[in-house]
């Protein structure tokens, strides 16, 4: 086992203030690492980042096809969300189309990140609602393929079908045994995996689109989702919406909270994982724009990108006072 | 140099979900290192961590005594608060004093961390003001100093008399050259030193009480302050305020951005510094907490200490999923 390496530093003035490491792999389709930067086996929980394997289950089962899941839906079941109106309202209708409400979700009220959305929330002197929860979309899906089911209404339970669903998708496309799970922050379990694995299940869905099996079927679709859609998936701003956008539809990516992020590259069909060993939000988005832009598919003076890999740290007051970059390492 | 050390892991269910690393120093009064973590001649911005030390010229020049300020004031002064209106009342009512108003502030708005005044604020329709960083106390010390010295009004300037006098009271306590300086948050100088050079300053606090000179008398005022209003240090909820209460005033603290921590323990003439390599608070909170109760400062058992060593990670439903804790090194 090798120790994680240094991927990102912050700088304020003339010196390095903080420093984030962490592990990485590129993995090609068949599984193989094409680069790697720490230890490729170290084992994470992909938290987020996994969530478009856990709506493969959504698809395979028919229940997306059954209850007339649209593009949009699949992206909102794949999505961290920020809890603005453009999420909270397709998700609210999809919850009527199931005949449900708030209280069936599983996930905890959060409030929104969306700022405009949250003052609009406080002004109305409103609590936010489990809808708010970034991952509300998520359960969406969950409680589609619960009611498919016709299975029991906790849905996150670990031996709830739903859940079996998901693990069995997640060991398949990682190729790994998982050895454990976490309760993620929206209450759904959440199975660890080596950062390999992770990038071998991110290859499966970016060769995808090449094959015609069920589960490669609804694998592409997730993609094709995740890409027509950003700012479902993160809102606007965030950096799975902005990095999508800079890339213009050709790579799907995601986040994970503590520091995960994924890609998923179809023209190269290549799969990226990545973990920053301290869990800081601000390095896996540094770090995954500068494996992207060294892997050529995003531009390097794309705003979007600059803003990641270059990134102003402005003060109070709006001065830069500093900057965060990726290490040697990365570029 | 060293490198920085394991000191805060984060769980997540059964696995170790992210890692901390970091140096700290544990300082006496002649400036020895008692104990150390890591590397002690890593160099940091203490940032706010060393805001008493940025009030010393405020007491030394006379001008505290010239402007009649209060034990609270001089604690307002070391703060880093929540922008709660127990905080911004009394510095608008200071500025009042000087006959000055928001916009005499060089530190920018920033939102209220208090969730209820933050809320307030929201509802009725008001931008935070300057007032609300959370540095205004700091401020309202500068430019008290420089209304006493007949000083200009960009105090924030590094060849400002204020900051030049923040400079040399900076580099007397850590009996250091500072090497360089950098913006902090609130547009004011920073300056770097050591770890070991910060918990050096902070010794010299510790023991400030026992002697009579100038400096030792500002020092030894502020360490009262501290410890008398924690409330005002870093407002309801914040670390600095629940430990310090819970050392029962015997033991000043302060945090700072990026991962800082520094502490003073008069009854020991003892200082405390640490630096958290990728900057992450609730590792530093948890880290002080740790070398405190190795001290035998901080009662292990005090609900304060265990909310930060056995920090439960709760999700959006409440429901516990992991803990923070000290790694075997600092236990």
């Amino acid at each position: 086992m090798s120790a994680p390496v240094d991927l990102v530093e912050v700088w304020r003035g003339d010196m390095r203030e903080s420093i984030h490491q962490g592990h990485a792999v590129i993995c090609d389709a068949g599984g193989d690492i094409v680069q790697a930067w720490g230890d490729p086996a170290a084992m994470i929980y992909p938290r987020s980042s996994c969530k478009m394997i856990q709506a493969l289950p959504l698809i395979e089962s028919g229940a997306a096809a059954a209850f007339g899941l649209t593009p949009a839906q699949l992206a909102l079941a794949c999505a961290s969300h920020r809890g603005a109106v453009i999420h909270t309202a397709p998700v609210n209708a999809w919850l009527d189309d199931l005949g449900l409400n708030d209280d069936d979700f599983c996930c905890g009220p959060q409030e929104p990140r969306d700022v405009a959305d949250r003052n609009a929330l406080i002004r109305a002197g409103k609590a936010p609602c489990r809808v708010h929860n970034n991952c509300s979309g998520k359960h969406a899906g969950f409680l589609t393929l619960t009611k498919h089911l016709g299975a029991g209404p906790e849905y996150v339970d670990i031996a709830h079908p739903v859940q079996m669903a998901c693990k069995a998708a997640f060991e398949e496309t990682t190729q790994e045994d998982s050895p454990c799970y976490g309760i993620d922050g929206c209450s759904a379990p959440n199975h660890a995996s080596t950062v390999h694995g992770l990038a071998r299940a991110m290859a499966f869905f970016a060769a995808a689109g090449g094959r015609s099996d069920v589960r490669s079927k609804a694998a592409a679709s997730l993609v094709q989702a995740m890409v027509t859609f950003p700012e479902l998936i993160a809102g606007e701003t965030g950096a799975c919406t902005e990095l999508m956008r800079a890339m213009g539809g050709k790579v799907a990516i995601k986040t994970g909270a503590e520091g995960v992020f994924v890609a998923i590259i179809p023209e190269k069909k290549l799969g990226i994982a990545l973990k920053i060993a301290d869990g800081a939000t601000r390095a896996s988005e540094c770090a995954i724009a500068a494996i992207l832009v060294k892997l050529g598919v995003l531009d390097v003076n794309h705003p979007a990108a600059k803003a990641r890999m270059l990134a102003p740290v402005a003060n109070w007051d709006g001065l830069v006072t500093g900057r965060i970059r990726p290490t040697a390492a990365l570029t």
